[in-house]
């Protein structure tokens, strides 16, 4: 049996945590005099009462270790307990969302999706808009702690691949995790107070600045108006919103290497390489069409491709215009991008760019054997060797990442989704990204008509998508729980 | 360099049989009086003096002998050369199909995919309807060969699994041959004719029970009339079609051992079992769905839901009623099932039982290695050891297969296909099935307004789904070339 005590600890600090923030949003409604702070210091007291008697009950004088097997129960208790305190307020405040609306609009946010179930967001009272941004924010720093402490010792979807650089081979991974996470709690913030300065520079009010450098870093895509970007209407902020949005799908680990002095870190990761070049190269023929094919001019080109091809492939969801009415190229073209993802170790979701790598590494050596069956060849990636495990590994996630995304498509269109919903919802949910395609959930909809049931089915998928998947289907495994 | 003589020499014989075969529509055409007899003669002596010339410029003393590298060239070049004669009658016969026209149905035909650009079909001279159905027919029993000879001596996708059951480790893989070639045109031609019979005694002309029974044999799809199996409204013959369907799509290898005096082969079969019990148990969740959902009679239900899902797992695309019309539960499940696929070594095309199976266990087996990293398990399907190269080829196959189906959705989309015609015509030609969704390729619908380079590009799709992907790919692969 696994002892559920350290698990249960280490949750009950995250919910102390997630206590605390709700005074954020508290202050912001008490200072707009909007009677909705009451709701927030509400929510927060029942969430640090669970918290912390979790805390206590299951306190103890020797250090915190987390064996292998429990830390996968650990990860998946974890965003589950987050999610549902996150949900309270909105169950709460002026909308009194019901349970499924809530959670989804929670989950939506610590994963990073920004599929969002509210509209009039204009309307809203500042509390709930920051809380939104907040549930984005801190989920997308745990993303990277996950990605770059956890996964990698844990061996998830060939992430051992980068297990030297941030982890040991050893049961006790909580004291050499330390040091990591203060470099990335300090980039990540720097990260989010550069964007905001710049959005407020470039005309946001600080409110609004303060919510989309929150979303922005965290690849989130939350906003605190229903037209999402194309709100603002203003070509430097969408520029500084692809900056920011590729800053943050790039992995924190680079970012780590650099501040340490390796200046060239940016420039020499193969994933980071493949990641920006895809970014320009896909921007670059969408701008094409948009000029050629819709008539538009070259600076809107560029900028409209720019802004929306970085906010897919780095799963943020931002929108500034209603690309699915530039034609089936268009669509095809976003629908695809979903099934890219950002870099690992970043806050960005998907199958991620260093698995499309290894696929391809995979894929091209096993065609060599096809002709020459006894040769062996040794395969690299950036440096680091690629064995059949790691191999392996990245096969088995795609494949199961495209049995689950099918599985969940099928399973919303027996809920009652048509096809281009079904389908696009299962997709932009697996890879957190945010809007889907067609009138109901496309870029200029919303998920708030869709049946309950659809609801708790994306926000599942969320979750799977976040959490690389198998740290959640390894607990569907009766094998899992013998031992 | 390789030596394309042999290659050469073999799609020559192959070319001489198309024109031997095109004899049998000249003479249909003749028997009704149909002056396009004239079009089967002219083109059979085109097909025959090509194909004469290449063998006689290419014969030899030596016994043929075929090394893995020139097998991979004579699988292409052989599916390429009937293709092209295939399609010279389209060309030529009333109608005056234009090339893309010509060529798609033809590969459609050997391919044994079923989509159809021809409409009135029911006005059709006998002759070009023969025609259509022998390319299936003979299509059929090519796939056959080529899955249980051929593949596994390549160790493509994971069939080097069955090759100790039909070739042995040796760059001779002609004499061997010989004796399963005989197996399987004789147990094929027995099913055919076994068809015939029982759709003529259900009510078909005997016409349309020869043709139907190639079709249905070969897993292929074409009819003789508009409606399909509709026209004929006759429940007796659509069972008789679910069986036959399903006799198709079952490896003839199981087939060949029941012959051989193994009288449980067909039940021993883990593939086999799987097969059955998944079209039973899908065809179940979908008739009680009918009844309850769409208020059909019991009887109806069953039949319509057996016969649509044994028709699309199987790869056939024979429809009894334009199932798209039964809500976004049929149209959701029936997009999933192209993803489904026959047993290999079958006429069936997608992605195949085997591989599902394959795919299921290496990710079990990958699962408990997340907990338990050292641990190493004896993998077996069916008695067979599934090895780590196994698992990869299958793996990178699924990866790959979905890659080039998401490629292929994409470059329709820009083409200018809508979303739910792209998606499904993509799918739907890479798992060799025939119909897609929408109003424009549905069940009820036809390819014939589709763009050219719609065509081109679908008729590549199902070549390339029918070669099982690497045959091909391995040829736009520099390396194989260079030596």
């Amino acid at each position: 049996m696994i002892d559920f005590r350290p698990i249960l600890h280490i949750c009950g600090l995250l919910m102390c945590v997630m206590a605390a923030a709700m005074a954020l949003p508290a202050l912001a409604d008490l200072t707009a005099g909007n009677a909705d702070w009451v709701v927030f210091v509400g929510s927060g007291a029942v969430t640090a009462f669970l918290g912390g008697s979790l805390v206590l009950a299951t306190r103890s004088d020797a250090p915190v270790e987390i064996t292998r097997r429990q830390a996968f129960a650990l990860t998946a208790s974890a965003w589950a307990a987050i999610s549902i305190v996150g949900a309270i307020p909105f169950l709460s405040y002026g909308r009194h969302l019901g349970i499924a609306d809530a959670l989804f609009e929670s989950v939506s946010g610590l994963t990073t999706t920004g599929a969002t179930v509210l509209y009039d967001l204009d309307l809203h009272p500042p509390g709930i808009l920051l809380w939104r941004s907040l549930l984005q924010w801190m989920g997308g720093v745990g993303i990277i702690v996950m990605a770059i402490v956890l996964l990698p010792f844990l061996g998830v979807g060939g992430m051992q691949l980068f297990e030297t650089e941030s982890s040991e081979r050893s049961t006790r991974i909580v004291p050499r995790a330390r040091q990591f996470v203060t470099y990335i709690g300090g980039i990540y913030s720097a990260l989010t107070f550069a964007c905001f300065l710049l959005y407020w520079s470039l005309g946001m009010s600080p409110f609004d600045a303060w919510n989309h450098a929150m979303t922005t870093i965290s690849t989130g895509g939350y906003s605190t108006h229903d037209a999402s970007f194309a709100h603002f209407d203003n070509p430097g902020l969408q520029w500084a919103g692809v900056l920011f949005m590729a800053a943050g799908g790039i992995p924190f680990v680079v970012y780590i290497r650099f501040v340490r002095g390796r200046t060239h870190a940016l420039v020499d990761d193969v994933q980071v390489r493949a990641f920006v070049g895809f970014l320009v190269a896909v921007s670059l023929l969408l701008a094409f069409y948009l000029m050629l094919g819709r008539n538009m001019g070259v600076g809107e080109s560029l900028r409209m491709a720019a802004f929306h091809v970085v906010s897919i492939v780095t799963t943020t969801g931002y929108a500034s215009s209603d690309y699915t009415l530039w034609g089936t190229a268009a669509i095809g073209l976003f629908f695809a991008l979903t099934f890219i993802g950002g870099c690992t170790g970043s806050t960005a979701g998907g199958i991620k760019i260093y698995r499309h790598q290894i696929l391809w590494i995979a894929v091209r050596a096993y065609m060599r054997r096809l002709t020459q069956p006894h040769r062996v060849d040794v395969l690299s990636y950036g440096g680091l060797a690629v064995t059949r495990d790691i191999q392996a590994s990245v096969l088995a996630f795609i494949a199961v990442y495209v049995g689950a995304f099918s599985v969940t498509a099928v399973l919303l269109a027996v809920i009652g989704l048509d096809f281009t919903t079904a389908l696009s919802a299962s997709a932009t949910a697996f890879a957190n990204v945010g809007p889907g395609l067609g009138d109901i959930i496309g870029p200029a909809g919303n998920y708030s008509s869709l049946p309950d049931a659809a609801k708790w089915v994306l926000a599942a998928a969320m979750l799977m998508g976040r959490l690389e998947l198998f740290t959640l289907l390894l607990l569907l495994d009766p094998d899992y729980w013998r031992g």
